[in-house]
């Protein structure tokens, strides 16, 4: 079920039989010379709706800004402070634990995310328990990166070996290319591509990549490969949303 | 154009002959008994994508959650704070700005965010300009609420007369009847409707408007009176994006 | 009763029969050549003293300095950020909570402040229903906007037609004559003087707005007229703290 | 001069000459059964414009309602958060920086303000620097508290020994005697009144001090001590003042 | 007891007995040519341990870095803001409030924090009570500043005179010297030193205290002056301690 | 070189050949029945001097407070929220940038640092670019988690194969032991001993691990192991400190 879909009377008999709800979280910054602005979103949101599927759960809209500080010296990159990321995901959560939600699963497709999205969730806990909101101490929260399941992660590995790289990359390209096979990009792609350094700030990070790719060929990708990598990552998702719902 | 099916380099391109963006922003809210949460998320993305079509503009991601505060104490409410939504805004523009974005014009599909948008853009003006962000002093931000244009206005008027209402209204449902023909929701309304209370918190809200519909009469929405209000929104915001650009 | 000349147990019984309190909210900014820096604040508290007496209301201090960011490109003008009146909002709003007020009538002497007034509202409700202070939920807040009243409006046409304006305008200049006759300001006044163009940030409407003045001619005031505008609002403005009061 | 009854040309004349200004700030809050809600900003008020004629200087409007946040639990008592007031601060001075203005002498009329006055001066100047505006350097606070000053202090000990006590004081009473002859209350003072106790949170605070005096006997007030009270403020907040502007 | 060197069930335990905390808060700032950077905190420490074994006290950890912006242009000093300060202290106040501590007394080594913590505290009961934490009305917060004991003023005094100046003085010198004797620093000291200049923003104070001193003559310091002043400022702030627990 | 013991002339002599320093940040937590409340941070401190030693660098002060939200409520827990600690890191790399220090290698003693470190590093570097502070583009962070080395966690292996758990492990209490041997606890220690639970909110953490512990037998630990832990980090973090300041 898509929330946004949904009408309220509707939602209201689904916390009837579960308190889980997905959230699938992405980013908006440059991808590479061929890579989508949205990619990040657009995965997270695909294989949301996939899981959701697969599991009857509920699905939030997609947060499709996430923490990308470190892409905005790109054209079109777009990001939250992380500061302002947990104030966002406290009043996610405050909102839709009030009327009944406990369980909150974000499947995530940006690895900048992450840390901001656990710090929140730490934050979330704390000030829910002191909001004095019933149910506060049974709220949950786990982020679930596609990217980085073993099923992917492995056929990545078979697919593109060490032109997968880290960001950019033809996974997560194929992916896209799966959902909008009619916005698929093609530009001539430098190499060798710069890779292995660590990621600070937005200057240094476009000085060293100054492409946007990190190690990545996103040349290998296809719809086909994308089509694989959703049906991998739902596959995945949907169980360890399962296992987090079941949990004790 | 669609920033989320976008390269940077083609944002790159596009910055060269446009500095102007649309910004879709919706609420994730209660909508009555039929009406769809995501409403005016759905309603603000497609007319800015018929708008970025025909202006040929850049169009961001939507902003599907908004100040939706009143609507809380019904399940599957979600909405910021106006205090955090200020900061996601200082940050959208912040970015957007430093890579060469000055013209902000948000489509908005919830009076709710109005407001807050207004507030956000004051001290957005002011952050930018104290940051010393180069052009800051060329930024500019326009709301454009499709659903208060003359010529919606007017249609509403004549298709539904006072069961237009002003919450859940048969416009804002046709049109997303229009954009979603398969989820079109069917339950009784009670008759007669609540109306004419202002708006204050949440619990009161829901007191005055038990099902969630302010004087509204949404079965008389039809998918074929959405794509009028499309057709009549599009064209009316085109204008007003084209006036925004184009001022001095 | 003016709550800054009343005790605490003055105000106590107070309380026993009312819950409202009237909060002046002005502005210290610009008014062009002629007009003075705190017009804003002069006319808000002089109303709201007027319907204090009238309606037998208590009246709160006036907030002096509002938000007027896009002035503050001219020497004395000054401005919170909306962010910081948000904040202040909220702080009045609780300690009057706290000890029995619930309806909050603000009247406003400053368009620019209407925006975040109506945006700190809504946190206010939503957080003091989060602190669980009690009789949150019966707290309500309205803005009564001096110069937007339809018998001032209509007041402000007859008078001075289209030399009204929207900024230094004869209205508010005149109720500032007629509120402090010593402090009558005269100066050349340019002609034309430029009007229409919207308003951004500071420095923008600093080159637009040379003198500070929207179209307006304030050489057209007399402290006569300020006596007619005060009348007609306190009158119209008594009228709407009634309603509000009365309001179920 | 008032800064509210100047107009934005007068200000940019006066900062030709002098880059001063006081801000009077003082409380709403409770001062016992017969001593006036605004007690604090009637006196910083009244005072500061007094310094503000006797120094040629600009006087800003007050800021009625300072850090209080001990005395809301009394009826009518009002009070920013010090988070808040740091922030209100800043904007004060940020804004009167940019146009010039450096030396900010702030006339106040109560205790409960002076930390968090000292702490947003630090925070200030920092921010001030950080910003880059044009003269941050050159940005000094000083606070001038009216019933510290030697004179004053001598006058009450001379007038009321022992029974000055320190809240809601017979010295600061009989200054807005003086200022409000129509608005002196009376009421039957218990006796003894209490003393003693530091001051630490609200409800500590109205047990201890049921009454709202903390060892004073404002009945010995008069309108004539009052205005030897202002005399006595005046002269010395203005030696102050000329004080702080010529220090280099 | 040493908060750091207890298990929680220790800590149980006390709480049994006494729910007294000291927090020892010092700064990292320069101190002149030969005062460590660490001087404030350092001295904090040691005599915070010195009352925690007299009193039979628990010793919370130092915090290290203090309100010190005005010293920031010299390396080495680090400061937190003014309001970064006051969340840190409302983030330590609740959380041992939560589980019982409700009287904490801060032995502070630097003059620059006092106006921070006492805004702070008052921030501090506020959330607390608005908060609803069980014994928040008990909460109670006190300053211990060591260098302003009346013995220790005496002692230095006695020693240097006039050359114990203001910031880097010879007393608290020669206290690091009695903890840390083989971290004795030695420089040629420019004389005279500047003196009696009020403290504003970072660049005004290092322009107007190029070396960091502010009237002091720290070469008159020794281990064994410093042994006395840790006796005499622990001796005092026992006594302080006991009466702060005591009083009712 | 420690900065507390270091005058401000030595910090600037060390900025002429580097622009690096150590931070070492524990927590202040329930480490189970026998582990030191202060465990993080004193483990995360000595290392951070013995690494400090190793590498000829500048060590700053410890952050004894870390994010422990989920460990408050045991009795002598502390935390700050994740968005204070971003405040918190944010003053102190500006300060430090400010007089010329742009490498900050956080040595870490606590896994639930990591993630609000990481966030805030991405807002620094955000932060500091736009404040346009020199250099800003220079600076990097990183995190030097001692208890993840490789070597460290082979020893833990070694040692105590599955005891270790993963929080009041013997590894972190036996560092404790080496370091206080005067400190060393006893308790009988329940077995089994709960593990494998996520981490959520306080409540239900320590309902989850009602001693505090998570899997592990701190019996096992001897101030002989701590000897090793400590020569294998710092070995360990000496290393990385090296390539993480020769990295272009």
């Amino acid at each position: 079920m898509l929330l946004h879909l949904s009408t309220w009377p509707e939602v209201e008999q689904y916390l009837q039989s579960s308190q889980g709800i997905i959230i699938p979280i992405g980013s908006t910054e440059q991808h590479g010379p061929t890579g989508l602005i949205g990619t990040d979103a657009i995965c997270a949101e695909i294989i949301a709706k996939g899981v959701g599927e697969e599991a009857q759960a509920m699905v939030a809209p997609t947060i499709n800004v996430g923490m990308a500080l470190h892409h905005t010296n790109f054209p079109g990159s777009m990001s939250l402070r992380p500061s302002t990321m947990i104030q966002v995901i406290l009043d996610y959560l405050t909102c839709l634990t009030k009327t009944g939600f406990t369980r909150f699963f974000f499947i995530n497709g940006h690895g900048g995310n992450i840390a901001t999205l656990k710090a929140a969730f730490s934050e979330a806990y704390y000030h829910l328990e002191m909001a004095k909101i019933p149910q506060a101490e049974a709220v949950r929260c786990q982020v679930g990166n596609w990217f980085m399941g073993r099923s992917v992660y492995q056929l990545a590995k078979e697919l593109y070996g060490d032109q997968e790289g880290s960001h950019a990359t033809p996974s997560e390209v194929a992916l896209t290319q799966f959902v909008y096979p009619d916005a698929i990009k093609k530009a001539p792609l430098s190499s060798p591509v710069a890779s292995g350094h660590a990621i600070y700030g937005a200057t240094d990070f476009r000085r060293r990549y100054p492409d946007g790719r990190m190690g990545s060929n996103p040349d290998l990708a296809t719809p086909e490969h994308g089509k694989q990598f959703y049906e991998a990552a739902v596959k995945e998702l949907t169980e360890s949303y399962h296992n987090f719902l079941q949990s004790e």
